[in-house]
């Protein structure tokens, strides 16, 4: 099965980093993890980016703050489906983050989740990855339908408790 | 190979989504184009998502301007990566429909790209399909190469008509 | 007397929709209390919109935050009234719900109220309501007077302790 | 049946605001139509909405721009329903219109729709009235149908058109 | 010497108000302040404005927050200058106060100050007074001197302290 | 009478700040109008801003755009009461000038009126004067009336045509 | 004496970045100007600012739109002071750019100018290049005088024409 | 050496101005650290920045929150370059500094770093000695050379922790 890279600007994100890697070892997706960053290590990332397709992985997650560059230096650098998570840092609630991430120039996309959106970042690559891969098509829609129960199950719950409300 | 579908919300969004299906047509990507309203035509618009993985798609693009739920409308109704196009319409340039498509909860990411990015999505599909399939990754690295020539040779201009500016 | 129906997208919205509950119990509607989610739910989220005027309803209710697509989706389904409200997450401050609610294309209006606005929406829908039942205005405009003579009250209090301001 | 009032700040905003008469019409429902400022005429605007009730009418549009008091000064001084359009000027794109309608204090609900989204507050008017009228609740049912026709005929013309994409 | 008039919509706005009230004291200005909202007593806060002038006020300071149409409904009811106080509530930081109290149209002028900017809208009004009034315009002129002293002691101090830097 | 000054950063200002000086003609105000910038001609506006009071002037207008500081600077000089005008340039739709303007720290107010608003500015100097000039405040209430009057008309004139609409 | 290097993204920005040139020809500055791609000819870009000290330049000046990380990539591949011009394009007013471009991460700061504020950022060049060269200080000085006297010959020019105001 | 000049407008500015200084130190780099207000003590701002360039002075930091004109009022009254700080305040997260600063008209530019970014600031600062000082480039790159080492050791200590993830 093809890996799925996550990169990270700064180990300080790394608590909203975790969402990610929370899901792929669900899915049992193989993964790498990097600190790397477009601004202090551009040769690291540059060099990273170049290689992934024939090092083996399928889609590459990047996540950074502020004028967050990290996913299009990636995505400059590869032809593999590159994921953004823009991190919301202590200004601008993730809004520059969010620009800095989403408006690629024509020509070189970055997929786009929400602000600290880990978990669906992850989510998206496994979706990447069960384009040619029946069994991981198959989880996902087991973890959905399971979704649903979950929320179904919080309804139920809520109805038992009306009286308090 | 798989399809891709590009799905908008109002024939409207077509000048902006004509640029999805260009780039598709170059890369021999073969593509179902529909106009299916998250909000108008939500039958069918379920409908489509639900089968899209058994009818041959590898990727779904979904265009929408406003409070754009037609991606996360897709997202909801498959589990293969769906693609949003935040379409500016006449007001608040375009930022309605960009929270709207990316800020997605977590379990149900949409794959965001710019503000009328339709050519990015389309390469991002691509990118995606690539991922199974070495002939549209060669084909993606040497479109690359030729983008990295044009600048070239807009550099290359430029430096002729220095006297000019 | 009509129900009203209070859908939140969440169990976790029920710390902001409990002020809705409030107001209508407050004023005697019966209302009904669902979590059921545009994205994780879709269909029951459908069913439910689908069936609500005959069920007995009078108008909608739904809370979401982020790309907030829960009224839009009632909307798309139910020709009652439909009720947003946006809720405020994590990030920017509840704008994304606010646009991804009231934005709607034409054809399907969300009456939005406030960021947060649970009572004001159970209010919206009271009035709702008011149109074809003379007790309800009735209730509405004794509560109105009572509103009033709170900020007379505050109003004098304040002149109470002026000394000490 | 009850009457519509649509409220108007000033008749520059006609051009927006006939988009709800178009409809008010379409549906045969009666309505005034006004030029009344929360800020140039107060008096008449607070006697109009003190009146709406027992003057037969089941909701009120208010539509204007900037700093838009228009709908939160009808909603003060009445307990019916209503509906504020933001007027979109010509600075910072109608947001300042949206906050200032959609951002009512509790205990005073403007049902809020989309910036210059003057067809939509109609049809809300439209859906509020049709809460105690199943003629016209029959009505907006079969134009929703019409509305999804049109996009299955849209659907359909541009699958003709696909050759000149 | 004229009074000034300071109104909030709420007494929640007191501790913001209160800024005001400091400055008016320390100038030796008479005041009288007030519990009154454009939306819950707007009959008051009507007949407040209308008087305003013939009662001996110069100036009217108004504090609301959200959709803060207080200083708007006063100065529709008054020709005195009126100043207004855009309150921060719980969402948006501001900006919806700000652009409700500012973006007022043509013929109905609000002098706007900071975001919850009470003293500066104090201060605004003693200058507003001091045109007629020599012994305020000593009073500012002073107390501008003495702010000038305090910057000055601050950079003073400052350098005192360079070592800890 | 006093005299009002109308500061403007650039003369590109002018189709603006015109609005300002018809109001000032109108109410037969005396004024002068300058090009002074706070960046380009610092001690210009510094001087004029020293001398305005005793130089007969009893409130100052400042209009700039982008990032704003003249009627900053204005106040930083005078103790008058200065009013801003934030000019809407050719990016942010004016956002940026507001902030400049309004968002004054403590100590140091700036009187702000809405984007481009000009007109009212002029109006908020004549209200400023009027607090000492009785046949001012008379003036003021004309032109009000005046003002509710053009509204009736206008509502008048909208009833003869309904037919058309 | 150091050269300047002007870098844009695309030739697109030439119609801004033409403002930086006539400016470092005015003052004589000896200057480069290139088509590089952060994203599409990232090796060119990186190795361009890995060079340019040694190569003779004393500033990088660089232009871009949309996810504007042009300056940025220059930042991090040089220690040289970079001067980032944020470019509007086609959405958001140029917000995505000034934010992808200010906010840059701690150790790699990037000198920001105003959104297509291309004249001020070869000024700014210029004012760098100054601090080792009297001779551009002495130049500095005098073309602030000029402009200076600039905007007292527009002050006069309007006192000439009061009439026609 | 030249020196760098810090002014912040207000010693509550300090614990982020703070940051400036620790770089300065780390650097060798001669400072002074003024407490100096464009609107409190706009003389002696006005003084400074006159006389910078002679007194040795080779850049100028200019911290400022709200309506920042400090950066702009010290870039009025020097030919150095200026850097500017914007401060985040207690409301609109720094947008009101960042435009503030960042938005001057032609002519007069601010090296406008990110928000809160002081030490960004002070790194500008020294970037800009050092087009004519070897030495402190050299330091330049061996910091750049330590913090992509400190990068790499985080991405190491990372790779040790996977299991804890």
């Amino acid at each position: 099965m093809k890996k799925v890279a996550i990169i990270m600007g700064s180990d300080s994100d790394l608590p909203v980093v975790k969402g990610a890697v929370g899901v792929l070892k669900e899915y049992g997706v193989p993964f790498e993890i990097r600190v790397m960053s477009a601004h202090r290590t551009p040769e690291a990332a540059t060099a990273f980016a170049k290689g992934a397709r024939e090092n083996g992985f399928g889609a590459v997650i990047a996540a950074a703050g502020k004028a967050a560059h990290l996913a299009g230096a990636m995505a400059a650098n590869t032809t593999l489906p590159v994921i953004g998570i823009p991190v919301k840092s202590s200004t601008l609630d993730g809004l520059d983050a969010l620009l800095s991430t989403v408006q690629m120039p024509s020509g070189l996309p970055v997929a786009t989740v929400a602000i600290d959106g880990a978990a669906n970042a992850a989510i998206l690559a496994v979706q990447i990855l069960s384009v040619g891969d029946a069994s991981l098509a198959e989880k996902l829609a087991e973890k959905r339908k399971a979704m649903q129960a979950d929320v179904v199950a919080r309804d139920n719950a809520l109805q038992e408790k009306l009286d308090t409300l």
